[in-house]
């Protein structure tokens, strides 16, 4: 974990003053680390029945794809409207200002998938709540909530764990 | 192919009236098809002296980080403006209406670097084009542009050849 965090990089004041950015893309950009992150979860979640991964669009592709294959199941993209082609589910929650809405095709999961939702980083835990919203509209159960960093003083796993368990490889 | 062509939908009228859409999400759903996705970029690319794969948000993404940590290269995004912390290069693309703007982190690549260009679909190819010039810009090379779909119709092809071979899985 703490040779993890050598390659997030902090970037101060993005996406506005105030913030304080993790930056994945140094450790993108190590094939090492990358794996050991995408094996770390896979050796997490061999034993736990899981028969799907639902990832969040964007970043939540990069870790959900490669950890779908690793696991030998099928991978489920939730995107951001207007962008899945067939029929979809879609939620609409509550941002810091305003609401954003989510989609996932309506066959991307049936009911008798145990379903992770993984995505790159943990916040306020909206739109991961949102994703299992989606994920039990369409039948199916949510095993886990996986992140690859969690931002723990916004305090979203409080929110998340009234849903499923969540867990995450680097904390802040 | 043909058993990769049974795993895309066709959706009709989508994003709008005329336009059949090529939908990946059923061959995504299957491990057996996306690990033979990976595979053949692999098997094509491991004697190419690939040091890098930049992935086209956000499609690309879910081709682009299982091939990167097959190959043991790194993975460098390419996204939509104002979604990147650090420091960016940035490029402003013709639309069919209108423009698009890319932008990729100035550090995502090194003149060293021999970079494959990666993405689900190959349309007019001036996404792909962008991403290049992102690429070109920071100093690096593009060895190839690789897609698992392409439009033969829209004729991208003899858009990108200018600037690096094409390489694509599945045509239409």
């Amino acid at each position: 974990m703490d040779d993890w965090k050598r390659l997030i990089r902090d970037v101060p004041d993005f996406p506005k003053p105030g913030i304080l950015f993790r930056d994945i893309t140094p450790l993108l950009g190590s094939p090492q680390a990358l794996g050991e992150v995408v094996a770390a979860f896979a050796e997490r979640y061999k034993s736990r029945g899981i028969t799907r991964i639902v990832a969040i669009e964007s970043r939540g592709f990069i870790f959900g794809a490669p950890l779908a294959l690793h696991m030998g199941v099928g991978f489920s993209p939730v995107r951001k409207p207007g962008k899945l082609p067939a029929k979809t589910v879609s939620v609409t929650y509550d941002l810091e200002y305003g609401e954003g809405t989510l989609q996932m095709h309506e066959d991307a999961v049936t009911k008798v998938d145990r379903v992770l939702v993984i995505d790159d980083l943990l916040a306020t835990g909206g739109t991961a709540e949102a994703a299992a919203r989606l994920v039990t509209t369409c039948g199916a159960s949510v095993a886990e909530f996986a992140f690859v960093i969690e931002l723990d003083f916004l305090k979203g796993r409080g929110r998340l764990d009234k849903v499923a368990p969540v867990h995450s490889l680097i904390r802040y």
